[in-house]
């Protein structure tokens, strides 16, 4: 078993917005205004928010992060699912197949997206130099404990590689509250060989 | 290490209430109408709710759990207690010092509890029967494990024994969504001697 620290990064339910929505939201030849930088590189969270509206419920002010995607995705956690009366796969990013599609308003603008919404799988992002060091490559699984009076361990924690990600081990609200952690504490990822 | 299976019960946000406060918020005499057993005997979930209104937003038809309780208690998850903007302590049941207050309504009557609002610290229900046959005793803790693929392992379960209580492992909302469990799946006790 090996062992290395990282740091924890929560994910508030966010929405991913092709170009196409964009403008269908805001008008023609509308771009994002960057709010900031999220931990992963040229991602950032935008000033713009949506409104989720499901079957059961709405959910407003929900942030935008940019850039722009080939596909739009929302990503919830559970309660905000079940807020929404949305029965939501639990996935990797980009992976949207029958997953379920809801309405998205900004002011009077709506839109409908067929499909989209899921509750992203735990994961971890490495940089190919990190993962090389800690002898780990895209796709693999990992363990990661949370210490804590709320503490436990995280498992089918999915391994993500890409030359330009940091170190971060993403959840969500759920996931984060039900540990007592937030973003910028410190977990230890575990490796059984 | 030795292991046992056990059923989970997810608990949603609800209240205890006091007879005075029943009396307060419903009217001299007032007696809760039973809507369904629970899973330790004498527990019940009520026909009445309530709502909590904390400094940052309420949260309308809260079950009431009875009976009546000699201290009134809310039990939330994280993700309620930031709606309601207030900062719960982690705590077992009944252990109320330095706990938030909050106001809780019903029509136009409204109470101002000085204290009591709480995130219940995970718990693991056993009969003393069921405590000497597994090897525990009250105040124990232990570590369980949920399968599936958000599964992992809760650290820090607090062991209750009394002798009318049954076995049941009981988590809140965030903890369920986390692990993408609910009420009736099974977890398996992990007792490391």
């Amino acid at each position: 078993m090996r062992t290395f620290q990282t740091p924890i990064g929560v994910s508030c339910r966010h929405i991913h917005l092709s170009e196409e929505h964009i403008e269908a939201l805001f008008g023609e030849g509308y771009r994002l205004t960057k709010k900031k930088d999220l931990s992963q590189p040229g991602q950032y969270a935008c000033e713009e928010t949506v409104t989720l509206v499901g079957p059961k419920g709405d959910i407003p002010r929900v942030r935008i992060l940019g850039p722009a995607r080939s596909e739009s995705q929302v990503e919830l956690a559970f309660t905000d699912a079940f807020k929404l009366g949305l029965q939501t796969p639990v996935r990797d990013s980009g992976n949207l197949e029958e997953s379920p599609g809801l309405e998205v308003q900004v002011g009077d603008k709506k839109i409908t997206l067929d499909r989209g919404a899921i509750v992203a799988l735990r994961h971890l992002h490495l940089s190919e130099e990190q993962a090389a060091t800690y002898g780990l490559k895209d796709k693999d699984i990992v363990k990661v404990l949370v210490d804590g009076c709320r503490g436990g361990v995280f498992h089918n924690v999915l391994v993500r590689v890409k030359p330009n990600y940091t170190l971060d081990f993403h959840i969500d609200t759920d996931e984060a509250n039900a540990f007592g952690a937030k973003t910028g504490d410190w977990a230890t990822v575990i490796i059984e060989d």
